[in-house]
């Protein structure tokens, strides 16, 4: 029991820790309509540096949430990936340009940088129309699983204490349903829940430093990668006329000690940039009025051993793995974790699924973490390596560079994630729709508003609200018996799906449907109801008006116009099954298995 | 003299009204740093219903003054036209589905429809950050234009007498050098000054009903043309799930007096619909709950006789022009005229340029009323003729309305205005840059940026800010020579427009460079400074790193690589010139017609 005089309060999820992933989490819980709360240790958000990259598929994630205008406004966009390599007279010189994303599917074909503090913004900006604030600066004090209590999902099984340090230190108690620790690498929650880090440090050691460079390198505004005689460097363009530098540090630099630690009293924002002068030359670059932003880090590879303590608190972000900023993995990372947990925690606290849903977060999150560890050591390794020259045969070529690059480019790019098997990922009738992968998320694809014949991206009209997206590809409904299909499909699928949500289909399930009949001839109001619920519900694959966009979403899909499809999309916009029209009833096993039933 | 007790106060511009081109005219005067002032009679905006199409051309100069984006969010898109007309049995039945947009350079090949008072907020939005609120409710009680001034610029050559409507009915004197008419089309402005209208009232009466339908009709939220042989109605989708019907009264509908007269008593939005259920028959619409607005008018096409009184007060609008609503140009004939009167006002005021440049507001924007007046007479007896039947030989055929509706696409989505020559549309050189017309607006055409290859619309970096954009199309600058000759041409043209704006070369002209280099081996730094202000401005004509943007741009301007050219684009988007690059001397000579020289 709590002393007479602490403050006691309740909330269904209480967020430790506003930085991206924190805060991703929150927005998330938010705009599903849970109760949440987020704390952070910090009086302000971050002012300058820290993380900056934004890949592909975060910026689809963003886009789902309706944030990522917002990052388009100011955020630098990375086309082209440059690299040098020595050349013949002892300097660099331009070895090739090649795109910077691999990612052929990928709708927003760049990476994005936005310094930390902007990305905060974003989210706290959104959350304030949730009329929600960050209580700071808050810490936790302790944290307390209530055995008896982990069982009844209704119940406030966790219990935490936090100390307000805005002045007279006030403690206060706070019951909750779950906790997502999202506290960074120093996790005091995966501290105090005792789950250890697995993976070690590796013997890498790099400089960064931010500034609006004065220089003649030509490719000052690429992602550039130097391998030079004299030491490795990575060139990030940033937002306005900024630059990231990230410089190799080794033996000559002077900050390493004897004992393979960096001398962090020697360094300075001058010193590092007189290394980079090195590898840049005959290049030259000049020392600016000001560094906005600098530091020094060991590389450190490492996943947490477990990702939640009896699925009532979580880690996310930093919290549970840590990898090279180079890969421009790290808050991609983390906030792909807050993505992937936020509709899971939504819809076992609204009791629309069961328990079961949460344990496939840390089966999908962990697996992934570790593949990007395996992923970073390899290209940390290569990227820290020397250049092959004349005298290092044995050093890294520029192809070997670039092969891993391009090899990685899904991976890095967030595109290609791909989530195993498990009760909401249930790879059945792949044949059905060849394209779109059960495990990877829904393909970006324009098709036409039947209605208005106006181009719309399919993604955006499968935001994150929580909801499972049903697209039914009926076939070319301007014929006579695939109408009738579609009618008795639609009949089959409404009377499965009313067994859920009490009937109240569109709380729980989104319905698009997309015919292959053609602009000139299409009457939308022809489909049954379930079907075009709004007329804008309604899609055909064609052409827009000017015959430019759309038309191939059929074929790109690799769905038989003859034969069609439904396509489950879970609400983070990943393939949860697909269904052949002749197997409808597979929708309701596929949701009967994480679902519950009046 | 004024009476001692009425209030004075001084302004560069004064608008008296506040409607969407009071409004446009306003927000660029602000954004060019004029002292302006806006005045209104309502005492709030406009609720609901009036004009609201917004034409391919508007948007893309909403979208340079940066307000695109709110058009977009709310309004509905309109991309297909649907003609219906009689069927053999007795009803209606779609005759043809075409692009609603028939002019294929359009940046955005749709009409939009918003609410007029969505409109007026999306400017009253962006006036707030000038600091910028309408005075409202004042109205004008006298406007003197002083003689002895009026050859002065730098005089308040005006006085208007202002009356504040909002309490004890207090008077104003403000003085001005220039005065706005935005009064719409029962201009007090105009009245009092004596301009008359020229033109006439037509036979052609219209009914307008806004609402929410509940219908089976296919097109109903298509741009819909229907000709039955119960009279015609036109069908326009707004925001929502609204529509806006405009239909036809005769004789038979009970409206029309013996005289020709709409008798209004009469009226109601219910008898409206029912009038148009006859013409939609056999399809249904019920009746709404509410109808959001209705009216009933005649058109009127008629233009003002002049558009200024000595240069010093002008008309905008419907101040001096008025024709049918149905060809949906009346809200975008008026913003356009600020649009181009605006930058004019500005110039002169700021003393950069003559006042011989005002003069061109009322030689461009009269001819393009008068045109449009032309071409409404056209549409207006097409679309009010009896459909073409077996009885009625005489009557107009879909084929005969569709090119109508086609020929004139250009013109009525506004892309196809061209402003004869004068002092600022020099017709010299065409061939030098043979698709873009010297007179017509710039041709919207995706680049690459040189120093990181983000694809970039020429049309976003020539905003709507006063400044005339000088284009220089370079060729190929990987090429020694061709760089060579970039020098010597930057050399005489910064030399050339040093003579202009003290030598403060950047605050009259914004400089883009276009070279035909490759992303591959472009050096952006190699450009003379003039052309690389900034490393944004230096682009190249090449594709996006996925191959799928750009890449067209010297061929789809009909520009030859070898050759090269400069194109001179006005401060509102129209080519002001062109000039090979052996010919530099000619951008002086352009400038030095209107642009003061120190």
């Amino acid at each position: 029991m709590s002393t007479p005089t602490m403050k006691e309060s309740e909330v269904d999820v209480l967020i430790i820790g506003a930085g991206p992933a924190g805060l991703m989490a929150c927005n998330a819980l938010a705009r599903n309509g849970i109760k949440v709360r987020i704390i952070d240790q910090r009086s302000e958000k971050v002012a300058a540096g820290h993380a900056d990259g934004i890949q592909p598929r975060t910026l689809e994630i963003f886009q789902s949430y309706g944030l990522a205008d917002a990052l388009f406004k100011d955020g630098a966009q990375l086309h082209t990936a440059a690299f040098y390599n020595p050349s013949s007279n002892g300097g660099i010189e331009l070895t090739d340009r090649v795109p910077d994303v691999t990612a052929p599917t990928a709708r927003y074909p760049f990476e994005l940088t936005l310094h930390q503090g902007e990305i905060e913004s974003i989210f706290l900006n959104s959350l304030r129309k949730f009329n929600i604030e960050v209580s700071r600066p808050v810490v936790p004090t302790s944290i307390k699983i209530i055995e008896e209590k982990v069982n009844d999902p209704s119940a406030n099984a966790v219990q935490v204490v936090l100390q307000h340090n805005d002045g007279d230190q006030e403690l206060e108690i706070v019951n909750t349903k779950y906790v997502i620790g999202a506290d960074g690498a120093h996790s005091w929650v995966r501290k105090t829940l005792d789950i250890p880090m697995i993976g070690e440090q590796t013997n890498y050691i790099w400089g960064v430093v931010d500034l609006t460079p004065d220089t003649d390198f030509p490719d000052i505004r690429n992602r550039t990668a130097i391998h030079s005689n004299n030491g490795s460097c990575m060139i990030i363009p940033r937002e306005g006329d900024k630059v990231r530098l990230y410089i190799q540090l080794d033996d000559k630099s002077g900050l390493i000690t004897s004992t393979g630690r960096v001398d962090k009293q020697k360094a300075t924002p001058e010193l590092l940039l007189e290394i980079a002068r090195k590898t840049l030359h005959p290049y030259t670059i000049q020392t600016p009025e000001v560094f906005e932003w600098w530091t020094i880090y060991i590389i450190g590879q490492r996943v947490a051993s477990k990702f939640s303590v009896q699925e009532r608190v979580f880690i996310v972000g930093d919290a549970c793995h840590t990898h090279s900023p180079k890969a421009g993995q790290g808050m991609n990372a983390s906030m792909g974790d807050s993505h992937n947990l936020a509709w899971k925690l939504a819809h076992v606290i609204k009791g629309s699924a069961t328990k079961s849903l949460l344990h496939t977060y840390e089966l999908e999150r962990k697996k992934y973490a570790q593949d990007l560890i395996d992923f970073d050591k390899k290209f940390a390794s290569l990227f820290s390596g020397k250049p092959r020259t004349e005298e290092h045969q044995d050093g890294v070529s520029h192809t070997e560079f670039l092969k891993i690059f391009q090899t990685f480019g899904g991976f890095t790019s967030g595109i290609g994630i791909h989530y195993a098997d498990s009760i909401i990922t249930q790879s059945q009738s792949q044949s059905t729709a060849l394209n779109l992968k059960i495990g990877e998320r829904l393909l970006p694809q324009v098709f036409m508003r039947a209605a208005d014949t106006r181009p719309v991206e399919i993604q955006d009209l499968c935001p994150s609200d929580g909801r499972f997206k049903i697209l039914v590809f009926m076939g070319n409904t301007s014929q006579k018996t695939v109408l009738e299909r579609a009618h008795s499909v639609a009949e089959e699928l409404g009377s499965l799906l009313s067994k859920f949500a009490n009937g109240n289909v569109f709380l729980l399930f989104d319905i698009l449907s997309i015919s292959s009949a053609k602009k000139a001839d299409v009457r939308y109001n022809h489909l049954p109801f379930l079907l075009r619920s709004h007329w804008s519900k309604a899609l055909i694959d064609d052409t827009d008006a000017t015959g430019k966009k759309g038309g191939d979403g059929y074929q790109s899909y690799g769905i038989d116009e003859m034969g069609g499809a439904v396509v489950i999309v879970r609400p983070d916009g990943y393939i949860g099954t697909i269904v052949p029209l002749d197997g409808i009833s597979n929708v309701g096993s596929y949701f009967n298995s994480f679902i519950e039933t009046e």
